[in-house]
């Protein structure tokens, strides 16, 4: 029985403002929770606290609504709600819960006031692939490799190891995956992700050997046109992939810059000595030379303006929709220098003034929450909210003898980062990380961070789910805030014990085999449920029961509410009926799960590992009064008052 | 039983590390913990995690050590530990505690490799004074009061209403403070800080109209240099006060400014209009315009070089010792401006380059955790994690009718900034409150935080305290990590309901009433509790017990710890024998408390409202043997390992 607040449409009445734009935040207080004598909104302007009163807007099913204006005074504009009680007791909400001690502020509530996520994010089912491996088309068989690939055919085994590892070459191109939209597009997805598709030395060529054309091994720039005007005539967006951490040993710039110490592009890495031969890496990478941000002319090549890479291919004949930053977390970040701010913000300018429906992701694969403040990266493509959690409840640590990087063969495996293996959670785990890495990025943020459940760069999650996991893990996806990832190949059910092996050229051929119909059918399921409830993607989000074996909670709009049960082990969850006023009304979506509607309570079981939604009516709210009423802040930066 | 780390000298080698050094860091394991396997460190450089295993130590007094060599790559270079348990289980220890989940980044353990605190910090007392209010020397009697003041004599009651409020001069001045300077030795105190001393229009002088010169009111610059003189030859260090994010209205600057937009001090300030006479102040103080810190000519006068403000009162003849920055919380930002950092940074580089051995603290009395990563500021002047939690455990929020801002009788109080009031706390919300508030700045700057029970800008700790409190209150202040800190007046009983009835003019002809000498006597003993055991100032801090009533803490080094008891409605506590292997020869120090040691317990108990401490052998540990290796660090960015 506590009150609720989050960034959604029902509690926030301007998701995009600008600095200086009242928006009226509301706060939702169920009736068990007992009287509440007084509201009032904390916000922080310039780091100093500030106080408004809200207004009472009275109650509808069983709820009690207060309203408040806030004025938007920065970029990042923190609030939170301070209740008084009956009795006198203060709680505080904010992203980090409910209190009764004083709150931080990197927890508070957070409106954002810069360049907001395009309006399409709100549809959006990402699906990702890695182009050598993805599709190939008949005219890949023309093709010469390249003198660093080992060519291998499609349905060869993945080498694990050195240098076969990043050497292996399938021959997956763009006309490939051009002729295979068709598919994704059946499967629900509305924006097509490709890992790096430039040159280079590499099969996942991360390792750039220049930014201004697309690899002919892929089938060249035209190739890529071909891709992105057949996906726009299917309503799908197409993400790109940048590194601006490093680029490759092989990169034009690089090479000019390597042992010439009057190259212009000598100041677009950190050479350690007067010869330029000696240079800082990406971790021990010899290959993967650290870009250096202080230089203005690499901004201007690389991220500033309309003829920069991060320029031109969003442009016309490209027109691309969105980059994803590959290592964002670490570009402009060395030692005493951090320019990472800079890099971003001027990245996210670039594309602005282009286009502004546009779409900037960075891979920060930890806890991202320092960056992902919404001044530039729309969201993260970053792990420990969602995946780690959905993997540590979900999956088991199975010992799966496989090779190593080294090339030795090992059992044992370092989970997402972590050399100490799989951690066990229960749901209660699962929950606690998902509210940890979450406390602290704005809601709008959060919306625009990736839940997926793998990718290229993770074992797939099919190798350790455990029986009767992977509808759950990927229900979760589909239900919680973020952008749903499938990673091809996940729908046919591949399997792989690292981020290596899961590389797996798409099976095509076996696309009929009946396990694979059948998990094909089940992402295109749990994708259009997705799709067919809004509330599932722009809805709020409310947990209404955590206990070691299941979660369940509700995504919520005016429109709809969405139910969800997950479970591990079974379920037998209540809820005071209080809590889902709709429930009376509830129509089963998905999964085996029973609802029992009481006049107290709602029931919800299930059996062994399970996952299952209900469609409920949408949520009723009176209109908010405060809005007449001006914004009025009370502040005493002095505590005793003002100081004049 | 919980395993232990924080960044006193048990635990880390090196508290003021350069980049690129080696530091070695120690974990602490108690036998009833269990068995652990593995302890593997986590650093994240440049944002990216890197691994080194820990190697274990050995065992001393039931206690097992770990220990790591890590490398400093960041300036805030933050580490946790992993603990890989007998059974499989990882846990994860960092300031923000001991979970079985993920951590955050912002509460891990930090070593800071900026400018170090000065090493007179270890034994810091600070004596806090309001220039006005604290002594008057004779001839003050001869000096003719400034145009906008109200003179008022010393036994005068104080005005808090307008004009009086801020207008009342009761003739302070610093020849006065110099005559009191025994006063200050004799009650141990290290260090003088006083509120500003330059010409303003009020009696706080946080308005000032001028900062090269101090104010005539005082005694000017000759009074001042006789005070600093005076205090060196105590050993008493003297810390200022300045405004950077206002000044007053009448400041030279200002008045060249205001109307005139060809002044080279237009650039100084925010005019919002071409005449320049529309302009940005502090909240909504007309009288106190806010300083426009993209102003290069304001940077080169006020903070930047040898011959600014900030630069000219730390030299020859002045030489003070610190100083004390007044709203540094909103300094620098405004909207979608932010020079925080800029200002905070070339400032302290001011004070490095003329006296490395200076201190710079920063007014933030809310959640200062964004700027308190030691990259500036050595310390706060902020309430959050102790002021706030000691007052809502040990005051009671008594209903006093008194005069509000407005001059309306009220008995609202405001408390410390929250308009809902003084909140109620037990000494679980106490402890949790101070731990949320302290896990994100490294302890390095943690032990530069004041510990202040009251300011200037605060009601009178004494004025709400629950019988018994103050020595409590008084006693924790002096044995938690920070700076203590005595509000002049407090040590003679003073009581004052909000932070203008607190600039009592010193009572000095009362000073031998028998409740006043009382008073100064325990300040004198508990002061004298701190400085004669070190580990009070620079030991490590174990939290042992803590309950609703009671909490019991040791502060460690190698040789000596101090257990200490704080209660409110008595204690009770138990605590295993083996986390406090020197029990057994325990030396009371201070208080009413039993200590009863016995074979598997310590037992602590108290009546009433009551604070003991007891001297304790110094903790024994094996010497560490990370060093013997070196650090090599395991990183994996792209989870799936190395992408070369």
């Amino acid at each position: 029985m506590r009150p609720h607040h989050d960034g959604s449409p029902l509690y926030v009445s301007n998701p995009a403002p600008s600095l200086g734009d009242d928006v009226v935040v509301r706060l939702r207080v169920p009736s068990g929770y007992g009287p509440v004598e007084r509201v009032v909104v904390r916000s922080n302007p310039d780091h100093e606290p500030a106080w408004v009163d809200a207004v009472s807007d009275g109650a509808a099913d069983g709820w009690e609504w207060w309203s408040a204006v806030i004025r938007v005074a920065n970029p990042r504009h923190g609030y939170r709600f301070h209740l008084v009680r009956a009795d006198g007791r203060v709680e505080i909400l904010n992203q980090g819960g409910l209190g009764d001690i004083d709150a931080l502020d990197g927890q508070d509530f957070a409106l954002v006031a810069h360049n907001p996520p395009p309006a399409w994010l709100d549809d959006t089912i990402l699906y990702q692939i890695f182009p050598d491996r993805f599709a190939r088309s008949a005219a890949a068989d023309a093709r010469t490799a390249p003198d660093w690939a080992i060519p291998a055919a499609w349905n060869e085994p993945l080498d694990p190891v050195h240098p076969g590892r990043s050497r292996q070459l399938y021959g997956g191109d763009l006309d490939g995956a051009t002729e295979r939209l068709d598919h994704v597009a059946d499967l629900g997805a509305t924006a097509l992700y490709h890992t790096p598709i430039f040159p280079a030395e590499s099969n996942h060529r991360y390792d750039a050997s220049r930014f201004d054309t697309v690899d002919p091994v892929l089938g060249g720039d035209d190739a890529y046109r071909r891709l992105i005007e057949a996906a726009h005539a299917r309503g799908i967006h197409v993400i790109g992939d940048l590194t601006t951490n490093h680029s490759g040993i092989a990169h034009e710039w690089f090479r000019a810059a390597y042992g010439d110490p009057d190259a212009p592009e000598g100041a677009f890495y950190y050479f350690h000595d007067d010869a330029h031969t000696d240079y800082e890496t990406w971790l021990d990478a010899d290959t993967l030379p650290k870009f250096a941000w202080s230089s203005d002319e690499l901004r201007r090549r690389f991220i500033d303006g309309p003829d920069s890479v991060v320029g031109r291919w969003l442009r016309p004949p490209y027109g691309i929709d969105g980059w994803r930053i590959d290592v964002a977390n670490m570009t402009g970040r060395l030692g005493a220098e951090d320019r990472n701010a800079e890099v971003r913000q001027t990245l996210r300018r670039t594309m602005t003034d282009i286009r502004e429906e546009t779409l900037l992701l960075a891979e920060s694969t930890n806890d991202a929450a320092t960056d992902l403040q919404g001044d530039a990266w729309h969201g993260g493509m970053t792990y420990p909210a969602f995946t780690r959690g959905v993997w540590a409840w979900l999956a088991d640590p199975r010992r799966i003898p496989h090779h190593g990087f080294d090339g030795e063969e090992t059992d044992e495996m370092w989970f997402f980062g972590l050399p100490t293996g799989m951690p066990r959670y229960d749901a209660r785990q699962f929950v606690a990380q998902y509210e940890r890495f979450t406390s602290q990025i704005p809601w709008r943020v959060q919306r625009g961070t990736m839940s997926a459940l793998d990718t290229h760069d993770t074992a797939r999650f099919a190798t350790y789910a455990s029986p009767g996991a992977v509808p759950v893990a990927l229900g979760l996806s589909m239900t919680l805030p973020g952008i749903p990832v499938v990673y091809a190949g996940d729908e046919f059910g591949l399997e792989a014990v690292d981020g290596e092996m899961s590389r797996t050229p798409i099976p095509w051929a076996r696309r009929d085999e009946p396990e694979i119909r059948e998990r094909i059918a089940l992402y295109r399921e749990l994708i259009g449920l997705r799709r067919a409830h809004p509330a599932l993607s722009t809805g709020g989000l409310r947990w209404l029961h955590v206990d070691e074996r299941s979660v369940v909670f509700v995504r919520e709009s005016a429109d709809e509410c969405v139910l969800v049960v997950a479970a591990r082990g079974g379920a037998d969850a209540t809820v005071p009926a209080a809590l889902v006023p709709g429930a009376g009304a509830a129509r089963a979506l998905y999964g085996d799960a029973e609802l029992t509607v009481g006049d107290d309570e709602i029931r919800i079981t299930a059996d062994g590992t399970a996952f299952a939604a209900w469609a409920l009516p949408g949520v009723s709210a009176p209109p908010p009064r405060a809005h007449e009423t001006a914004p009025e802040y009370e502040a005493f930066a002095q505590l005793g008052g003002p100081a004049d």
